[in-house]
């Protein structure tokens, strides 16, 4: 029995393995790409509005890992522009994460450390055209610290949410399997790229 | 007596006026052009990091504005990248600001908002080029909504603050003249530049 299950799990990783090898442009996060126009910004602010009410269902990954509704009182650990990828994004963590962060005890980040990456489109400011700023939500990527748990992907829980609905990816295995690649050369920063920014 | 103070205040203001029309490209903000390399982040960090005890010495702007030690725990409003300053930007609010942003009660924005927006100098996240993240401070700039202490401004206070020692700029009043002059066309939206990003 045991026996089977895994040569099961090696069966369905071969498989996935072989998906990523087959698409290497696999987009990990559902991304629309270019420069989201005011009437988008608009509708996307309006969905998001009238859809606040329905989000609240709790909800977990495939890997145990919730989604954490306090995050937006979380504190700011950085923010990042990607120009290939058009889009803004803020890095938050949790109380652990940011007594780590301003104290400097990382790396290692400590255990229970959540990380949270909310990714935006990019849209002109109308009143500003030189400043790009937040459009449509693309995705929420989290990292949760539980060393045991998660030793079978560096230490760390992964998790990708997409959209408003926080709907999770078709292939969430194949997604955690992504960001392992991404963040695995990073053991010098314990897998983490963000680096604290300065808050004086 | 009233008189000659009256007189005073008057040479003052066009000789700031002079001064403002002579050099219109005049920054408010003492920027730094250009991309960071990796050096300078680390310099930059560890400058910061060095001189973490000898910030917080209480602080107020000529116009009666405290710097709000706090703000680093304050929440998410949203974020920014200029490209033609080559800098980020995250932008913050107090309790007040925070509930009308997520409630909608907005604008005009309630009295006692405190928005502050901290501004770094650009750099490439040596382990992801693609992304250009914090490096060194530029300075944190903040509106402070008190109507009637305000009344000159706005309906809002203004202060600049740069740096990592918090130094205010040599001519105070004139970076917020010139705060007040972007400012004054955004009527429609109670003089703020910032819509609150999408936080599902």
């Amino acid at each position: 029995m045991g026996k089977s299950i895994r040569n099961i799990r090696i069966v369905l990783l071969l498989v996935c393995g072989a998906a990523l090898l087959a698409c290497p442009a696999l987009a990990v996060y559902d991304e629309k790409e270019g420069t989201s126009t005011q009437e988008e910004w608009e509708k996307a602010f309006k969905e998001w509005d009238s859809a606040r009410q329905v989000w609240h269902e709790p909800k977990e990954a495939p890997n145990k890992m919730p989604f954490p509704d306090s995050y937006r009182d979380w504190n700011v650990l950085s923010v990042s522009y990607r120009e290939d990828k058009e889009s803004l994004r803020v890095i938050m963590g949790n109380d652990v994460a940011m007594l780590a962060a301003r104290n400097k005890y990382f790396p290692p980040w400590p255990e229970g450390t959540i990380l949270v990456k909310v990714l935006w489109r990019q849209r002109r400011l109308p009143t500003w055209p030189e400043a790009l700023v937040p459009a449509e939500l693309i995705a929420i990527a989290m990292m949760y610290k539980q060393k045991e748990q998660y030793a079978d992907t560096l230490g760390w829980g992964f998790s990708v949410w997409n959209r408003l609905k926080r709907t999770l990816p078709e292939d969430f295995d194949a997604t955690v399997e992504e960001c392992v690649e991404c963040h695995a050369p990073l053991k010098k920063s314990d897998y983490v790229f963000t680096m604290p920014a300065i808050l004086p």
